[in-house]
């Protein structure tokens, strides 16, 4: 017995969940920002990369399902995932499928060492997200969007949280935002967007070495928590 | 024939759409920021408020779906739905619904124009955002989630065009912010918030009358454009 009439057509539509999950990798000259990827291994598109993901089975949440088919699929375990948007043209699969799709900045200690963890899965590979390849569906689309949403409406706080470990030096935020806007910044004009925010923290501790000492800085993790908002 | 497989559990899985439409409606003292709600005509929830929507049809898009759905239930159709986030969680309905939830912001004279063109829709009534009544389902955390956006996310120029006329007095947008953040403010210190911004535009136009004439602003349609993104 259905509580209310639904049309026939509506059994159709499947619903997924995909994950693009944003790190900065070891490169020579400087790390890149990059995402996982999954090769398939069927149909429809078998061969071609994909972001991470699978089906939302009856008996769990959306996040709980992002989680567990990016684990199943990466062996990663962000922290913290976001949901960012949900596709669902009518062509952008040969069945009808609607994506809820979600997102994570995951540092790359961490990456390492969940990988030498659960070790490194088959078919997954991380790529730069500035030469990704021509993707399965329209997971090129959804990378652009992910993308464009992180090079424009992440905070530097949200950033230092995401990529970094603990406490950084302002150099060491500078090189991963412009490993993520990919285009250089102006030291001077970086750190004084900084000095008055109440994105970052001073520490009492330095970071010594052949350049002079640099104080190290920590998110200030109080200002992060009252934009995430009601559902987080 | 499947081309990928599937836990037949998703079979059980449907999606919906919702909207929740934000507008100034006319009331004693001051505008009040309220939304539109459709009466339940059956079960699960006969009889209870609830947010326009309907079901996800197989053969459109999910911006197709919201905006069919919404002008069939309430009979408005907003000149913009922007997706605002998906809820999935497994208890919010009898039946397992993922609903995709769309929001706008619709000036009050272009909800009377349609209301006198369509006629007033049965079953349906605005009600104060901060009072909304206990609503079918999750639809209260929706509307509340909505109402958290609105009010921390929504910058000058989006309020601007989406609930006032094409030409404001800075005065006439201050009363609209207070309707949407429900407090007062401080007439300098907006002033001097908006003066040097680029979300406004002011104009030759003046607004004559008993008071001394207050220069006429609009929103600027590029900076607005420019932030919307890729999907837009």
């Amino acid at each position: 017995m259905s509580p209310s009439p639904s049309p026939s057509a509506a059994d159709a539509i499947r619903v997924a969940v995909s994950a693009v999950i944003f790190s900065l990798r070891a490169h020579p000259g400087a790390d890149k920002l990059m995402i996982p990827l999954v090769r398939r291994t069927r149909d429809p598109h078998e061969g071609m990369w994909a972001l991470p993901g699978g089906w939302l089975d009856e008996t769990e949440g959306l996040d709980e399902a992002a989680a567990r088919t990016l684990a199943e699929t990466t062996a990663l375990t962000p922290s913290y995932l976001e949901q960012l948007y949900t596709f669902g043209d009518v062509d952008r699969s040969p069945t009808r499928v609607v994506s809820v799709v979600y997102w994570a900045l995951l540092r790359s200690d961490l990456v390492d060492a969940q990988r030498s963890v659960a070790g490194a899965p088959e078919n997954v590979e991380w790529f730069d997200v500035d030469a990704l390849p021509p993707l399965a569906f329209d997971h090129n689309r959804i990378a652009g969007y992910a993308l464009w949403r992180l090079r424009n409406k992440v905070g530097y706080s949200r950033i230092a949280a995401g990529l970094l470990p603990d406490e950084f030096t302002l150099t060491e935020l500078r090189a991963v935002y412009e490993s993520v806007l990919g285009r250089r910044l102006d030291p001077s004009n970086f750190r004084r967007l900084l000095e008055g925010s109440e994105a970052l923290v001073p520490t009492e501790s330095f970071r010594t070495g052949k350049h002079r000492p640099a104080r190290l800085f920590r998110y200030n993790a109080d200002a992060e928590t009252d934009k995430r908002g009601p559902l987080d």
